[in-house]
This record gives structure tokens, C-alpha cells and sequence, in this order.
């Protein structure tokens, strides 16, 4: 999927909201772990169902799924596929903050563009260039970096200021990093809870898509992130994991995630509206 | 395992060998991937009987499993298992250079030292300090922080110099992330492809244990690694990975391993002789 097919989706949509799936087993209602192997994945299932008509991406942290060995990574697998096949026309991201020396990314790279089939993956720029280009020789493929987190650990390195330059280290690695790539396989993560700071990087990065988490549990607001952020070709996708996929621990958690994504979607469809992009 | 422990092993081995396992399915002998559906694992298991007594830990590079999907998670498993029930006393490090929001972080802490019994795993600081600290909440158990790559791209960011402060970027890690642990379950990756860079590191962490890849295959030099990074604990691991896995991709390339790892070994005791270790 290119820039231009992800907007088209947005406006189709009347939506830039990512479901993020951090399927926690010790968090999905009781009824369905009870008697079934394969709760991880049924509760995925009945996530994106009830879902898909509100958001344009789904993004899994890979943590959840590793941190169950071999069922979770079966788990991962069969909801990428699952999604990939019903709803085709979803952007499915990979949230596993990945980088290391260049033969090691493009295995990386092999594992979500290959073996499984993601269209981006976020990945940490502290190694650089040659730990970032090995994702970008896939077609149609993404890399999505870290640029500025939603975290309080961002202030020990990220706003640390370059003595050549004055820029802030998420400034450098907004700046460096364009030369290594297009608006068409390059975003960047920028935490919704400084939805201030997004003029900061839309000075720098007027045409890049923002994957934009920390909207909904960690506290950010959808309406200054949109007032900050949004561009004419929308360029956020905004995540909400928890305030959705935990809407409701009962036997209802399907229709409370789908009655929370359509509240986010009408929100979003309100401030495309005011931006003029629909 | 704590630093003593380690140390201890060290003055065993005569040896702070680190066998790094980047177990390629392309790369191992074609008679092993022949009629074996486990050629991952059998491999592995021929590489770790053949070099445990010349190393005191090793290091599978997470990304070369999880490119082959549920076989290759299913081989890292295995892999562990094996060295952790027939080689208690080596030091198990796992690759991965993880590091996410809090909740995130916790989950792949639970993956690393819970679902599977590593030692050890690679942190990238980029997300700061609470990205890092949910890997320290297991006894005995170790996060080895990225400070300084061995590759190109670590001159991109790692070298910016802090206005406030006159320090790098990687100096900075080294200052910050001291006061998150101690030297009994913190780290660092340090690089040897710059081995005089080891004076600087040694200055802001004398006690410390360094992890020290990019011996070998990407023309670090031991004597080097020794001579500016070796502290009265050795304070080293240094990683060898493809010069010995793939020393030979023939019938013999157990052999050849041992032969490889024996060397390095024997140079190993020389200078921890040469340093009044052992």
C-alpha cells in the first residue's frame, strides 16, 4: 500500500484510527479462555470484526505475542493472515520496535514482509542508516520510526540537544532519516501525549504520515492532535489499543470495542470534515 | 548469574568467548537441511557440544529464528532448553534489542526470562529509562544496553554531542542508565570495530561488563578489545558469531567450529594471563 491508497482508505473510511492489538491473555474475558486453545486468536477475530468498518489499521505488539512462545507467535501469524485475507484493505503494522546491524534487519525484514505479511514495521533508529534501509527493499512495504515517544522515558534521550546543530535528538532523527527514504515507505511514531510538539515536527516532515499513539489510555487528545498534525493527505494514524480491546471484560467485549471505535471514527470523521479532506 | 559468577566462569574457561548464534538456514550444511526437519536445532546442538568448553556464554540473534516463523521460534526454544539443561553454567543472551513503553518492555521481559530462561537481552535506550527498567525486575537476570554499535550507522546519531553537557550521545547512555542498576545485572554493547573508544567507555564505566561484538567477521581486534577494555573482573564478553558458526560448510563444520573457537580461546588465556586474571 503507497501514501496515496492509505489516504484513499482514510477517506473511504471517514477514519484514521489503528486498532492496536495487545492481546494480553490475562486480560481477554474469562468465557473465552475457558475451553479454548485458541482464545488469542478468537479474540482477535472478534476484535477486527467488530471493528474493521472503523479504522484503517490494525497494529499487534509483537510483545504480547512472543511473551507466550510458540501459541502466541501461532496466534500472531493467524490474525495477520486472517485480516489480510477478509479485510484487504487494512494496514497492518507490525509494533515490534526492531533495529540491528544490516544482515540482521533484513532478516527482520524477511520475518514481516515475508514470512508474514505485514506492510510496515516500527522500528528504533539509535544503530542508524544501515540498521533502517534493509526494511525499505520491499515493495509497497513500510518502515515506521521512532521519532518521539509517548513515554516519560523520552526526556532521557530524545530531547537531547545537538552542540553543532541546536536540534533535539527526535529532530535529528526526523531530518537524517528522510534522506533514506520517500513519504511513501516512511513514517514516523510521534506520542500524542505532547500533541504541542507536532507542529515542532510537522515543520519538519510537512508530507510524512505520523503513527501517533498514547490517544485514549496514556491521556493524548484527538483533537489536538488532529488541530497539530493533520496534513492534506490526513498523515496521522492514530492508535488506541487498550481503550478499545478492553472496552468491556464480558460477553459483550466485541460490540463495547465496536460502539468505542465508532465514537473514535465519528470524532475522526468530524475533524476531517474541519480540515476539509472530506 | 551474577557479575561474580560470570567472572568466576571466565577464570574456569580461561576464555570470555561469547559464540553468537545467527543460525542461517541458508547458510548451514546442505546435508543437515537434507532429510531434517529440525536442521535449526540439530545444527545448534552441534555447534554448542562441540565449542561449550572454549566459551562461557552464548548469543542467538533472535532475528535469524523468528524469519522462519513458528519453526524458527520452535528451534530458539529448543536451542535454550538444550544449553540451559547440558551447560548450566553458560550465560544465555538473547539478541533482540528490544525496548518499548513500560507494559510493553514487561511483556518481552516476561518472553525472554519467563516463557524462555535467557540470562540476558539487548536493550535499545532510545525510549529512555522506563523502556529499560522492566528487564531489571528478575533476579539474576541481566539487560546488556546498546551504547556503541559496531556498524556504520552508529555515527547517524550515537555520536551526537549534547550541548548541555559536552557529552555523546552513547556517553550519555552510559552516564543516564548507571543509576537504573547496578553492575550485577547491567552491561553494555560496545563495539570492537572501534576498540580505542573502549578508553573513553571505560572512563564513565570502569566496572561494568561489556558485551563486544564485531570481532572477526566485521574486523574488530582482540588484542585491541583486551588491551583498552579489560577490567580486574575481565569486564568482557566479546561475540564471535559467522567466523566461527560457519568456519566450515562442510561435514566437518563441528570441527571446524571447535577448531575456530579453541583458537580464539587461546588468545583469550593469554591475555587474561597477560592482565593477571588468571
Amino acid at each position: 500500500m503507497n501514501k496515496q491508497q492509505l489516504f484513499d482508505q482514510i477517506k473511504i473510511k471517514k477514519s484514521f484510527l489503528c486498532v492496536g492489538l495487545d492481546t494480553d491473555i490475562q486480560k481477554i474475558p474469562e468465557f473465552l479462555t475457558a475451553d479454548n486453545n485458541d482464545s488469542i486468536f478468537s479474540f482477535n477475530k472478534a476484535i477486527v470484526d467488530a471493528t474493521a468498518d472503523y479504522c484503517v489499521a490494525y497494529k499487534p505488539n509483537l510483545a504480547f505475542y512472543e511473551s507466550l512462545g510458540l501459541e502466541g507467535w501461532q496466534a500472531l501469524e493467524k490474525t495477520v493472515d486472517y485480516i489480510r485475507e477478509k479485510y484487504p484493505e487494512q494496514f497492518i503494522i507490525a509494533d515490534a520496535k526492531r533495529g540491528d546491524i544490516g544482515n540482521t534487519s533484513s532478516m527482520y525484514a524477511r520475518t514481516f514482509f515475508s514470512t508474514m505479511d505485514f506492510d510496515a514495521v516500527t522500528v528504533a533508529p539509535y544503530m542508524g542508516e544501515d540498521s533502517v534501509t534493509p526494511f525499505l527493499s520491499y515493495e509497497n512495504k513500510w518502515v515506521i520510526l521512532l521519532a518521539l515517544t509517548s513515554n516519560k522515558g523520552a526526556f532521557d534521550f530524545q530531547f537531547t540537544e545537538d552542540a553543532q546543530t541546536g536540534e533535539q535528538l527526535f529532530e535529528k532523527v526526523l531530518k537524517t532519516s528522510q534522506q533514506w527514504a520517500s513519504t511513501d515507505n516512511l513514517m514516523y511514531v510521534v506520542g500524542a501525549t505532547r500533541a504541542d510538539m507536532l507542529l515542532e515536527v510537522r515543520k519538519l516532515v510537512p508530507d510524512h504520515f505520523l503513527l501517533v499513539p498514547g490517544v485514549g489510555a496514556q491521556g493524548g487528545s484527538l483533537q489536538e492532535v488532529a488541530k497539530y498534525g493533520m496534513n492534506e493527505s490526513c498523515g496521522l494514524l492514530v492508535n488506541s489499543s487498550r481503550q478499545i480491546i478492553y472496552a468491556s471484560s464480558g460477553k459483550d467485549f466485541a460490540e463495547a470495542a465496536q460502539a468505542e471505535a465508532k465514537r473514535v471514527q465519528q470524532e475522526m470523521e468530524v475533524l476531517l470534515k474541519e480540515g476539509r479532506l472530506i
